[in-house]
């Protein structure tokens, strides 16, 4: 049994918990966060210790830490974890400063630290059984990629403030997969947003909506659409579009419930967000880390980190200036 | 071009003036109907004359008779059209009576007349494509059969009262199918059926709801469901269940449209009832009579009118004895 | 924490015992089987302790017996419970003989027991919301239920001979979905059956292929699908049809993942089994029976157990009879 | 009965023909072509006379002009037809010089004519319908617009020649439906181009694959999806995102037969081109052309034309500049 510490009890950290405790290979050893009745209400859930983060940091026997704090702690607590040679799993983004994330990317190369970043998506069973099929050639080669990320209803305008805005927040996701399911440099980013669903959103400095273009050096390109608010549900669709046809995955339905009527034919509403439609991929990432832990590499780590960051950079640079912008 | 005259102009005659107009080899030389004024208007959309139903039976030059009149009179009018060496295109059923009706294919083949039975699916192209699928051998060896038909909306009772019966008005058409799809002789035949959707129709000594099962002689099986009220459209599948798989024709959308909202995702109404679903149907019927004209043989002819027949007589037994009758 | 003993640890077994370990209102007390080794390895990955049968019924503080051990073995294990005053979870079937189910079920009574039956599929998600729905109204009255459920392969033959028979081990289930979605008593079963997958089925005096119809008083009536092997997965499928509408549960896909070519749109198959498709539903049916332990009376019981096993037999004697027989 | 003059008998012109032909309120007067033996051949199908161009331009009697020649000759012939007083139907585009249109355009206007411009997809009844649906408010203010639209496979090398480059050619009817859906002027375009799919294609200076984005002043947007081949047939698909959720056209199957077997569910190819998939659309044009005849406006015209081809220039302004550019 691997002896597992996380940092971080919200929302995300609370579903690593519960996948940490229900692996056979892994132990829950500790949770820490800076709120201590929260960490000590997850530990009592887990039958686990609650200590605070440099406790955590300190204890001895761990082989992993999660990090699941905010984003502004993930460099320090990566390189501490690093020091400790332990291995990390860190939440995205890896720091919402370009620059310092890659500071701390080549850092943690030469400690020779072992990072998974959390892109949860890449451990969607459907998403991967998708590129499965891209790498065994089923449509040939790749020319475009077509993302829909639309989450269902806004978020509080507190977490807008704070987070680093749509592109590095939410988008940094869709540059993710852009990244894998193109398996190429991009080379050049063009995004226009607005704000289109809540003025408050506008008021807090960010936008709502957009839509990107991404494209390679031989002009490969690939689309991504986002919204912070769909109105029906979590949207989350794949194209990949190769020379000998298409690849796709649909959203997944609540309930396979259809209701016949003179009105139509209505079937149940997609999955409602990350926590239903996800919840098998969180399962599968922690499940990936514990196979880090007796030796495999990262399948997403730090410097994908960083480079789904400079997309997000660039996509806001392109917002600036009305231009496709190199990366 | 080959004349055709056509007699009886109700709601499926018409249709089949405006397929018979249409046709590059086709042409309507008359229409006749017990009611004039009907037989004139259909006339005057199609440029063509109207005649009484004795005067179009003693035209010279008529290759083909269409007749689209009740069922009382189809009999005697392919028996008349046969005597003048007509091509023949009847609506089914042949009669009501099943003695009856065969005597008629008896002397019918003793003429060598050429007879097509108005089986209109067989010529639908979703269900065309399934069946040509099922003999490439797509799914091996047919095992079972399922069906799938039920009107939008009661007829009236008008209707109900003079056409012998679900089984022998509208089971008929799945009857066919089910002997088609199969491709072995039925057996036996087990019926359920009651009155479920409009008590009136009890009243005029007929059901409105039933499932039936046939067999053959080696227990392959088919089932069919039939309901003169769906309520959401005209419900037309059919699947085929076989060695190595499942083939099946699904219902068609009125339209591609959906619509997500929180509620769920609406799609279309399926379409209406057959004017709509068989449209196209109609039309390929028409060609092939046009093709038999050019001395093709009838693809569904008088025997097969007359063994659909025996299998509605058969599933009228079964509702009487509660058990399966042979056929 | 309510304390559970587990008696029978084959497939089906070991499901249950993991929903019960992770369930956070129960505890897995203990383990036994006829094979003691089989008993040990299960105890050993869920922690808890392997016993003999005897042992397990004596063993004190035990709150619930959860029973999945081979049929013949079910009347016993769930009276010595009962004896004991502990809730009883058993699989399906109550027994293969219906006499003795039903005395079985009058003794349950006496001694107050309640019992929950393992008919999964209530307690599947898709399943239970059309329930709701249809007890909602969404359709008006229900009119007629189709039931298809093939499995994907045929079982090892040495399965088949000791099963007690398609109706009684397979269909069994289908039983239980009419009762539970026509919401009236059945009155009489017609069944038609034959062995066309494989002959050694048939050399074990059995059957893999049948088309059941069900009636109520009334006359509303239901069609079951059953076969031992569909070769495309695990076919569970239910429509419902009502006075205003149709509402119904199709299968469910392994993965959303398409794939566009010339040759048309490839879906991925459907789910391979019931360990893949009622995953959720062995899930919530252990909840149920924490439910159950905290006072909740039982969704399904002794009595839902023994109707379905009088459908069964019914069933069989319409093979034997050819005709509709009362129930 | 309204005569019309039918100039052009290429595969669009013969299609007009058929759809005047079957119109119970147009007559084909006359059909003219530069290739004298086409118009001949043609004329012959229908019944009607082969004629040169001038003579159909002065010939008396004619209500309407449908012109469907080379893109070249259409400011010339729609100028003429004014002249006349005739109503013009115009295929798309008006011309392949955008100062050269507009100038046309204002002399239309001032000459009083009424002009629709063969933008075929605004009559497609599913597009249409979908229309029909936002304009109802089905789900509120309009947000954003994203259009598909493959052909199936590369044209002839010397059609992309004349073509007037992709987005003159083909991306100009998705102009026109990003304009109709969105229901604001567009001030902004952003283009990407590749040529991904053909060499010979990029030697004859065009792409084959491009993602534009348009906008509107208030930061509403539109994607456009472009390519001369998919490898799965026509592939037209529409989806508008509004404040309360999304309206969507899929594809239409070339059937609804289906395929399961172990590899998964196989649905029909969709419809292979436009010949195909717009067949109704074409024939609802003529028939609105021949309700402008009865004194309808036209639902499109050369304003919508000049328009359309603006937004394609602007794209190609684009595509040069690497900015978004005004319009």
């Amino acid at each position: 049994m691997h002896q597992i510490a996380l940092i971080g009890v919200g929302r995300i950290g609370a579903i690593h918990a519960a996948s940490i405790a229900a692996h056979p290979r892994l132990a829950l050893a500790c949770v820490a966060d800076a709120v201590p009745a929260a960490a000590q209400a997850l530990a009592a859930r887990h039958a686990t210790e609650a200590v605070d983060v440099d406790t955590a940091l300190a204890m001895p026997g761990i082989a992993g830490i999660v990090i699941a704090s905010p984003t502004a702690t993930h460099v320090d607590l990566m390189l501490a974890a690093a020091r400790n040679g332990q291995a990390i799993f860190c939440e995205k983004p890896v720091d919402l400063d370009l620059a310092r994330a890659w500071s701390a990317a080549e850092t943690l190369d030469r400690m020779g630290a072992r990072a998974l970043i959390g892109f949860n998506r890449r451990f969607d069973p459907h998403i991967a059984s998708l590129r499965d099929r891209l790498r065994e050639g089923a449509i040939g080669a790749v020319e475009a990629v077509h993302i829909v990320s639309h989450d269902p209803a806004t978020p509080p305008i507190d977490y807008v403030a704070t987070s680093g805005g749509l592109f590095r927040d939410m988008v940094i996701h869709d540059f993710d997969m852009a990244r894998w399911l193109i398996d190429a440099p991009i080379t050049g980013v063009f995004a226009h947003a607005a704000c289109l669903v809540d003025p408050a959103i506008a008021a807090a400095g960010d936008v709502d909506t957009a839509r990107t273009i991404l494209t390679t050096a031989d002009g490969r390109m690939c689309t991504i659409s986002s919204s912070r608010r769909s109105g029906y549900g979590y949207d989350q669709r794949i194209e990949v579009f190769g020379s000998g046809g298409l690849l796709r995955v649909d959203n997944v339905a609540q309930t396979m419930v259809e209701h016949w009527s003179a009105k139509g034919r209505r079937y149940a509403p997609i999955q409602h967000f990350f926590l239903d439609r996800y919840a098998e991929a969180y399962r599968r990432e922690i499940a990936h880390f514990a196979d880090m832990l007796d030796g495999a590499a990262p399948a997403v780590d730090h410097h994908d980190g960083v480079a789904a960051l400079a997309l997000a950079e660039a996509a806001q640079r392109s917002i600036a200036s009305g231009r496709m912008e190199p990366v």
